[in-house]
């Protein structure tokens, strides 16, 4: 068990329909001056916006809309732009966790004088911990990234086919969770943000760090909950135990509890952030397609015990057989994602060659460090190719 | 899965010798003149109050000890007395949970005028939330009470045969956690304090809600952490990762993340407190005693499938008939207990006679409103009277 720090200040508030009483107390308490960043304006459809402006009504409320899924550069720079003109005070994000990534951006651009790209990667986050930064609140749509209760984004920068995650002194000031939000979310959403939910999980249960069974218990109970509704809520969209199950999971499972006493340096998420950079893919259908498959690559002798602890603990395997558990808690985890319909190949989501392969795998071990990092297994341009290539076809698994 | 409302600033300081580096600047952030409170002097003769004081040098340290454990109010009353006269700005309360608990207190009294007896209780709680409150830092040599990271505090009053919460505005601001202050916790506080840890989480896992999954894996995961290693760190006192897990598993069973979104009423903790109340016995020892008998007396056919979850979870029993495998991890349960060497009876704590028994359960009943509350299983007076009844013997388990 490593040591750690740790300090969380985000409020949480929880539940059905708070942000009719409680929204403009909690963003007014900021300021007068409200950025009100959004996507491509489902909100307004589904009435959220209006209630938002309903709330808000005796605020300066500056509108920054069309902020996309992998959110881009550009946005982050018209959110600058706004910020400083308006003088802005508070950031209110209203849709799911790539609105808000982008919010936490704008939020530390506001007090910087250059192109917001250069906070973004390992240089911009130390240049934004030297930066002030506007508090931002959030009415979250989407279960699935956890920014809602972290100091994390990850934006994309489409000219230079990168996506760099960027790190900021704040969490969240207030973030409204409210499970009804989601109700709206599609199977696909659905099914990609409960993966990325597991997939957080995957990276921190998977780690260097030995005897951290608090952390470690923690985390198979919550992959258990995600197991167990991630697929209702895929069937039914508006049972509102699923859909809060996934909602508190996603927070929980990235607001660092779940990797407390952890070394923590991640694996699968560098690998599919260049298939997002270069395909611009769901994230977390790139990351159901690349988990088993990495899981695969990495089992060992070393390794096993802990992919057998999985079976055991997460999917209720028996036997006595680690290698054999630790194998059929592969093939369950696979199982799993697909039966929540995501396309288990990468040709399923139209990356039909290899053509990039080495190039991604070469960026991805670079960002990454993943060939000498503290990541659980360290991996090599080599292996990143061969997990890329196992990712053709369904060989192995079905 | 009920609503919730969540916030805990508390800043972790988890791992090895921090305290000589850290320590000053944490306290000296609120100002230079500081309460230091302890207990017995046990940390004289390990020297950490020489660390301790050679850290703050620079600072003015007015102290308050002897501190006992089931903290009395007269402690507050001389540190509501020292922080007023002194102008204390800090209080650094360095000990278990009995000197945080009253660490906590003193530093609401220090703004209040009347007697601080007053702030204990509901009426209390209610007073102490209008009032400020210092900032208490503090080191923690015990892993048990979660005081560490959440705002409650439990004090008693030996004239008036009470024990009664008492929650504050704030939890402390810093907390120092290292697992190596603890190798000196005598078997008997570390079995204690280990059965503390684990009866707060089956509080929150013996709960009204339902769907709750995250927060119910969250806790079945912690719960087998603590089954694993309470038993090695009472036989093995120097093992770190023992009491790196017993001590991290302390504060996330109490910090809030264990019972949110839970309807979160106790049971088993009121019924203890009128033991500890009337015949001064360690907390965690009298819940040890009471636990497996309460479960034996809710345990019905409307509440089996939760228990028999919390076998199959936790204990890792098999088997379809639910009524079997709650049974048997009722007995898993007794049996753990026993491991640790706590005494299994009243008369194996000196209680000898049911003198008190209906005057207690009746105490038990009103102030924690058993009978109506939103507790597990509501409990009449003639339920406790019949728990503490069946905890004479070891009828049934042995």
């Amino acid at each position: 068990m490593e040591d750690f720090s740790f300090q969380n200040k985000t409020a949480i508030r929880f539940g059905k329909n708070r942000i009719d009483e409680e929204l403009h107390d909690a963003v007014a308490q900021f300021g007068h001056n409200v950025l009100l960043t959004y996507g491509g304006g489902s909100i307004k459809k589904s009435g959220l916006y209006g209630r938002v402006m309903a709330a808000l009504s005796d605020l300066n409320v500056v509108e920054l809309s069309g902020i996309a899924p992998n959110p881009k550069v550009t946005s982050i720079r018209a959110g600058q732009k706004l910020a400083k003109e308006h003088v802005i005070d508070v950031i209110l994000s209203v849709g799911g966790g790539s609105v808000l990534d982008a919010a936490k951006v704008i939020a530390s651009a506001k007090f910087y004088e250059g192109d917001p790209w250069n906070l973004i990667g390992v240089a911009g986050t130390k240049r934004r911990h030297q930066l002030a930064q506007l508090p931002v609140v959030d009415i979250l749509t989407l279960a699935a990234t956890g920014s809602e209760m972290n100091n994390g984004s990850v934006i994309s920068n489409a000219q230079l086919n990168m996506k760099l995650d960027s790190f900021g002194p704040q969490t969240p000031a207030v973030s409204f969770l409210d499970p009804q939000l989601t109700y709206s979310v599609s199977k696909w959403q659905t099914a990609a943000g409960s993966f990325d939910i597991f997939s957080h999980l995957a990276e921190q249960y998977f780690d260097r760090a030995t005897a951290n069974d608090v952390t470690s218990g923690i985390i198979e109970g919550m992959m258990r909950a995600i197991i167990k509704w991630a697929p209702i809520a895929v069937q039914e969209p508006d049972n509102y135990d699923a859909r809060a199950n996934l909602m508190w999971g996603a927070t929980m499972a990235l607001n660092d509890f779940a990797s407390l006493g952890n070394a923590n340096d991640w694996t699968v998420h560098p690998i599919e952030h260049e298939l997002s950079a270069y395909y611009d893919i769901t994230h977390g259908v790139g990351l159901g397609i690349l988990t088993p498959r990495w899981m695969k690559r990495v089992l060992s002798t070393e390794t096993q015990a802990r992919f057998a602890r999985y079976g055991r603990e997460v999917w209720h395997l028996t036997g006595d057989h680690d290698q054999l558990v630790a194998q059929a808690a592969i093939q369950a985890t696979y199982d799993w994602i697909k039966s929540l319909e995501i396309p288990m190949t990468l040709p399923g989501v139209h990356i039909n060659d290899d053509t990039n392969f080495v190039r991604m795998a070469q960026n991805a071990v670079r960002v990454g460090r993943l060939d000498h990092n503290d990541g659980y297994v360290n991996l090599t341009v080599d292996d990143v190719v061969a997990i890329f290539g196992a990712s053709m076809t369904t060989d192995g698994f079905e």
